[in-house]
């Protein structure tokens, strides 16, 4: 059942993606003990003008 | 209150999406009891290159 | 792949969940022409205290 | 580490974002007792046509 | 439509919890220009140890 | 910024949770190149009653 959601801003190539999901899923699995067939991750692109800390937007910066 | 969010993979028509949500809507006023009124359903389409499963992204398949 | 997150006030019985379950997974399937196996369902309670309509949280009500 | 997360439909401009941030940041930190530097806020929007209200979507209204 | 997701550590009062939602709600329908009835603030309580920055849960800090 | 969100079964150990937020973050931070500061996991157990796969709740099998 594992899902994991991973947030980040734009830029991560599609490789990058490929390989955060192998090794993403690996410790699910090597640590969480999950079988890997049940195991999902999803990636979200956040925009920088969509995300603030301490109350600033990250594309003011 | 309750809140139905659908994640899919993009290809549903509007038409679908619209038969969708009045069954999903329909499930949970007649089952779960809840007023139509307050009941939501929210979809986000998740292309294929941002979901993995068993490590391997859907868009590599 | 779809993902089915269903928040609801605390309430629904073990039996309800499980009619649930299926009507929201037959609409996804027939409907939006996904494979059940594919297909999970999400339960989520959320407590009145931890749930505001318009300012006010439901528990006040 | 509040995270905020606020689904909106879109129209909402920069500037309004840029002042929802910092409005709602002021709250989680005065009345919420968080630090600034650990809260964050997340917008996304959510199309018309993706959300329903009593099983009708919005973009059909 | 807005709906807003507040994720915390446990410790806020329902006091503290109505008063959150009541000025996250006023900034929503200010800035925002939601109507007040349409907008919903649900809290989510994160335990510690169910939360890590930089590799390290914060219940071992 | 990037956020991760864990949903499994409960059951994992503490120490489970701690080696799977680190094996993640290094993942984050090696491969998306975001700095391990920034880089948040959070976990939530997802009762077996709450979850279902084709129609089945996962507590019925």
């Amino acid at each position: 059942m594992p899902i994991v959601r991973v947030e980040m801003w734009p830029g991560r190539t599609h490789e990058q993606k490929r390989e955060l999901a192998k090794a993403i899923t690996d410790a699910v699995v090597n640590i969480g003990k999950a079988p890997a067939e049940a195991t999902f991750v999803i990636f979200e692109d956040v925009a920088k003008e969509n995300w603030a800390q301490a109350g600033a937007l990250a594309s003011d910066e």
